[in-house]
């Protein structure tokens, strides 16, 4: 049984042997398995976004089980809804495998989901197969606002204070560490940082409520992102030293770091895929848990234009602010 | 610039160049470039569905342009929506790339979305970019119910009359014409058939309003989707023969038939991916345009087991029902 592909079985057995293991979710009203499935949106708005992930981009076979895909699929589209202020509450997933796929890999990656979304009370409610060359998987989350405005990414305001929840660099040493082939000891909390991230989910409906002015999900590392909201709001984000702000942070990286010889303080400025909430609220708002002030928003001005991010007063001298997919 | 490919590109210039060409819907509140798009859902509910098209498998290059890939994406996930018995609303794209996908491909599969969903008020309202080995597109379409009960498979009731609305049969004549090379003239109608299906949407909601008992867009071929509304609803679908009840679409196929020295009933039986509605209705209601009565459902019996289609009364002779992706 182990053995059998995806290419061993039809399209409709393939489906029959793993939709029993998704999750139903509470706002499911017509589950997976018509045209199209129907979820309840209370609100009388929905949040959408879609992530897709590629083998050998996104992940890869050999560092993980099909499980530890799906969570880690699951985890950073739930992040992109609740960074709007909203509470997720369905998904589907589009599923492209090679013929060699096994199935019991399929399974794991259903599991997968489950065991995130599950409790969550999200419903994996439709999806698509086809065959292909290389594995992707094509996820789409929906989200309920539950009457709250949506924070978006352009909202920041010279004076807000700069916030974050969540972890910076840990899903980047636990991936430098797999391609590194380390494992065990205390190196498996970082390594499953990256394979099982746990995003800050129920902060950002509680920066939302807590009157947060602008918000997004730090999915490309802390300074690639936190450019992109200063450009959005056109503001300057005047970050403390992380040394400073999250000391924890840098000393939960700072073994690793050294045994790989590079830079704590690097994977947590530039280190992506920990899908921490960064938010910003009115100076003296009581900053809900777990957000940890990291500085504070400034106007631009002729040293420093809008969309620049400032580390303890200056530009920060790092060359790879995150990656890009196509530059070649 | 029609050389530039996507590796000449960051993603962020790249997302910037085709943004502008897609469609922005009537129901998008927080339109794409924040963490999420917000969309209206007056309902109160949303039905949701996703289908992937992956190259050299849903679609050649060498066949038609990146618009024509554009709106059969879009055809198929809108017809999605209508078979449930709701009006389309937004949509999200993810995209897998090859670097030398060209920049100009990609510009033009955002048209074809919009040429489809522009005039329909349906909103391509986010997405998401990888590259990859082969291009895949993965669309996840929204729509609105307006009060409407959703329209399932699953309700078809001995004695109902079943009907079809839109073509039988025109986009697998299309494709076959294509792969074996020919164009121009006669055939051009049922090539673009295939290239540029043009879903029965209003047909949808038309449908649910006048009591449609249950519904499904024919995606695989008549014969494969009609046994699988049997097989949910428990029951057997007793159509006539197609020679008799839509000629029109047959003399349409003959022609073409006869060059290819195939079966123009064998099409329209077999055929896939013209994404007509086929639905069922009580006895005496009048069918809306443009539905066409094929037949009626029958209880299941000893002779014909519940999910059976019959054709002039017995099971057709037909040994490929569709196709399936997996099976080797």
């Amino acid at each position: 049984m182990d053995s059998t592909t995806v290419a061993d079985l039809s399209e409709d057995e393939l489906i029959a042997s793993f939709v029993p293991l998704l999750p139903r979710g509470r706002h499911t009203l017509v589950p997976t398995g018509d045209d199209a499935a129907v979820i309840a949106a209370p609100d009388g708005r929905f949040c959408v976004s879609t992530d897709v992930l590629v083998q050998d981009l996104h992940f890869r076979l050999e560092w993980g089980d099909g499980a530890d895909v799906g969570w880690r699929a699951a985890a950073q589209n739930l992040s992109d809804v609740a960074a709007m202020g909203a509470e997720p509450t369905s998904m589907v997933v589009s599923l492209v495998l090679p013929p060699t796929t096994s199935v019991a890999w399929v399974h794991d990656l259903s599991r997968g989901f489950a065991e995130l979304c599950g409790p969550l009370g999200v419903g994996v409610d439709g999806g698509d197969l086809s065959a292909g060359t290389q594995l992707v998987i094509a996820v789409t989350v929906h989200g309920d606002l539950g009457g709250r405005d949506p924070v978006l990414r352009s909202g920041a305001r010279p004076g807000d204070v700069v916030a974050h929840a969540g972890v910076l660099g840990h899903a980047a040493a636990g991936m430098a560490l797999l391609a590194s082939g380390r494992r065990g000891g205390a190196d498996d909390g970082l390594i499953a940082a990256f394979l099982r991230p746990r995003p800050a989910l129920a902060a950002g409906p509680a920066a939302a409520d807590a009157g947060a002015t602008a918000m997004m999900d730090v999915s490309d590392g802390l300074l690639r992102d936190a450019s992109r909201m200063a450009r959005r709001s056109g503001v300057v984000l005047d970050l403390e030293p992380l040394e400073r702000s999250v000391p924890g942070d840098l000393e939960r990286l700072r073994d690793a770091a050294a045994r790989m010889e590079t830079d704590a303080a690097g994977w947590a400025l530039t280190g992506g895929e920990d899908h921490g909430m960064l938010a910003t609220f009115p100076v003296g708002t009581a900053l809900p848990e777990p957000f940890r002030p990291l500085g504070t928003v400034r106007a631009a001005d002729g040293d420093h234009p809008a969309g620049s991010v400032l580390v303890g007063g200056t530009p920060p001298d790092v060359t790879s602010m995150g990656w890009d997919h196509f530059r070649r």
